[in-house]
């Protein structure tokens, strides 16, 4: 709705005479320009904290739509943490803080300035002194790195020629051979031409959400979600609709609520020991996902991250595995998780018809990875002499898992939530009401513990009682002082604020 | 301007009925609302080849905007292919073809399913009997390649715990101070802090391009640039302005008017033997360059791909040793275009303000580069052993392509125009009127002789008649029968042609 000048001038100061332009048969609807342009004007300093939005009738009357539009967009902006409706009624901005500011920072100015998580991550594990419980990766097995430098000097020996040369951006059809072959043994069916090497898992998912998720548009990701594919992303300008998790995977009620609303271009899960809750979903859910897929004519981003290390119970199926072959379903992994943590090799098996434009997107992102990598990963992969050291440390991370487990239900508050998932290096806790992560993870810091804060894993409306706790890479001896730092911080996190509950009620 | 739904539909029809809708106060300037809402009719098959569009002064009258923005928006699109004017007056959308063609085609369908470039010079250097003047990178030197073992071997020796791990985005600290000590005897002073590791230089281009250019933002290159930043460019849906290059480097009078009119968030160069042309700037020009930047408030992205390929002249500053520490100059190199192709590790050199939001942009794009392979390039630098067999090579490729030149000089048709760089391993040739390098090129590859037909060096309006002969990976008797078979295809492609014009003229 184009307004005169006069009026515009009037914007900033009077949030009632909100200037929104809506532009029917664009192919954007009307609530989410409603919701962009409202996020715009508090991006711009138009909007402040505190100040009131024009009521959901008014602003409907004004721009000659429907109520029902304009609540929605109000509801998503409440969702996104952009706005709060009030007890005596009305919808305010709200202070910039969690997910609402970070994506505000980030319209400001793409990408914020705090430190890395990746360099926090690298710091805490290297800071002396610290036990820090980050790692969601196995440590260093030797004789995996023994038969991996055998590996590079065999490959060094044979390739090395062909391995000083521009590669195609597919990646080394011995390696893709490899891949296929390990795949066909966990009842994935993919030619080596529908594999794709990639630099580790990351850049497989950059290049899915590249390829298929034009700037604005909207993808489904579970709550929480894996923090990478999150920042993956924002940096792709997507639009998150987050799906909540249960303990046998995503709300497909909800999941639905969002597929038939927003008409999302991808949906993004991590079914297997989720990162960062550990969730298994069930075959059921995994055929349900596979349905609704269809149903909407959405891709799936299946990132199966780390499956090999389960502990109890049955494997499952992945969703690859349970696909048709046309259906559209991209299935990634990565070697860093497993078996060789660090070396920056990754794949994703793509549908065919999306082959092309995923090989133009890898192309124009690093033209290929490096070959040398790649011909001493597939030697690696076609020894399989690392069956024998994985199956050993795998058992050896059951055992300490149970222990993590165990150690922890007895050491940390009374009402702390401790998942206890069948497989993976993590653990994922919810702290008790009234406590707050962020003042946990200081003292913690303090006192030579730390863990992975839970908000780096929602992408809005953070819930600030959750952490996850990461066992990968730690002794038995370190493993349980850390968890006795730890749960001694907690304990002394919850008391003083009993005491002054009680004092006050 | 908001129309009703009756006239909407009839918009297919009407050309002159154009539905445009103008929202003032979004940043987004009047005129490049109406050039994308032109090219979104066209896409959309609204406006197909050969409808006329609205006479300017009919547009800005029914939109109530100045005549001047509409005809703005005109030129622009006539500049990028998709409308033209006609000789008896009025501007009619061109029949799909060229850059404005494959601009549709990429809106249509976000990467075209062509073969890659990549897929296609791999397939020609590889194919039996094709000589493939392809490579713009050395052949493997022995020695180099040697050393190169023998640095992997050490780093294995000695770092293979700390290779096996996770890093952070920025890159391995003894990488980048060499890369500092490289670059401070090349006049360039940049602490090792502001140095972050890469996947080759693609991958700089690709991160520098993310982190500063917003969806739709325009960027200016050269005319021609290299194809990937073109590619980069259009993945990030960049606006891409192109300025023609002169002897001495970038057309300033048009570079002026680009910054002043469109604003654009960066200039991409590339100095020294320019890819495609060999170009080199000349130092006048890169001060120049600088002075508009500081200027419009622009920032530089300089690929310096391989300025020690000199084998005459004197060595000129790069635009990075030229400029002041808070200049905002992006420095991107690789070491695959000089000393280790393949290798996939480059770098950027970037101002300090922005190495926060180019190491996020890094760190979700792939977390990090191979630590072994950058351990190794480290001290492949520090031992400084690749020096020697570095000169023998370079006076090898410099006799190489003085003999090319003088072949080439003496074989092509007449007409033909043959740029004569001061280094590098390409030459730039222009063809005669009337001949079509596509032409050329089918025939030379039918006749076992490849090269790169120009067009993928330009973003628009492409010039038909341009190629790249490159002379990397290549041994003396291996170019002369190459020369041979290629001037003699290109010299049967105009006789016929000759004779025709004799017979119709």
């Amino acid at each position: 709705m184009r307004r005169t000048n006069k009026r515009s001038r009037r914007r900033a100061a009077v949030a009632g005479g909100l200037d929104i332009q809506l532009r029917k048969g664009n192919g954007c609807p009307l609530f989410m320009q409603v919701h962009e342009q409202v996020v715009d004007h508090i991006a711009a300093g138009n909007l402040t904290a505190g100040m009131r939005l024009p009521p959901v009738r008014a602003l409907a009357q004004e721009l000659g739509i429907n109520q029902m539009t304009v609540a929605r967009a109000y509801k998503d902006l409440a969702d996104a943490g952009f706005v709060e409706g009030r007890a005596g009624g009305g919808t305010y901005v709200r202070a910039p803080s969690g997910a609402g500011s970070r994506r505000l920072r980030n319209l400001q100015n793409p990408v914020a300035e705090q430190p890395l998580l990746s360099e926090r991550l690298f710091d805490l594990s290297h800071a002396p002194g610290v036990i820090a419980f980050t790692a969601n990766f196995p440590a260093l097995d030797k004789l995996c790195i023994n038969e991996f430098k055998a590996c590079i000097e065999a490959a060094m020996a044979h390739d090395v020629a062909s391995c000083f040369h521009y590669d195609p951006p597919t990646g080394r059809p011995r390696l893709r051979q490899q891949i296929s072959d390990y795949l066909l043994a966990r009842g994935i069916i993919s030619p080596p031409d529908d594999i794709i090497v990639t630099s580790g898992a990351q850049q497989a998912i950059d290049l899915v959400v590249r390829s298929l998720v034009p700037p604005g548009a909207p993808v489904i990701i579970e709550r929480p979600a894996y923090y990478g594919v999150i920042n993956a992303l924002r940096t792709a300008h997507a639009r998150i609709l987050e799906v909540p998790l249960e303990q046998d995977g995503m709300d497909i009620a909800t999941l639905e609520t969002h597929l038939s609303r927003h008409r999302p271009r991808l949906i993004y899960t991590n079914p297997t020991f989720q990162n960062p809750t550990g969730i298994t979903a069930s075959e059921e859910k995994r055929r349900a996902l596979l349905v609704l897929a269809r149903k909407y004519g959405v891709a799936i981003l299946e990132d199966d991250h780390n499956s090999e290390l389960r502990f109890a119970g049955e494997p499952i199926p992945s969703i690859r595995a349970l696909a048709e072959p046309d259906d559209s379903v991209f299935y990634v992994r990565s070697f860093g998780k497993v078996f060789l943590p660090g070396v920056r090799l990754g794949y994703v098996v793509t549908p065919s018809r999306t082959r092309r434009s995923l090989l133009a997107t890898k192309a124009h992102s690093d033209l290929h990875t490096n070959a040398l990598m790649q011909e001493a990963t597939a030697l690696f992969l076609a020894r399989r002499n690392y069956q024998k050291p994985f199956e050993r440390m795998k058992k050896a991370y059951g055992v300490m898992q149970q222990k993590l487990i165990r150690s922890l239900s007895e050491g940390m508050p009374p009402g702390t939530l401790i998942g206890k998932p069948e497989g993976g290096l993590s653990l994922w806790l919810n702290l008790p009401e009234g406590t707050e992560v962020s003042e946990l993870y200081y003292r913690a810091v303090r006192r030579g513990v730390a863990f992975i804060s839970g908000e780096v894993f929602y992408a809005s409306h953070v819930n600030p009682r959750t952490l996850r706790v990461s066992f990968g890479s730690m002794t038995d001896e370190v493993l349980a002082e850390g968890v006795n730092r730890l749960c001694s911080v907690a304990n002394d996190l919850m008391r003083p604020r009993g005491a002054l509950n009680a004092i006050f009620t």
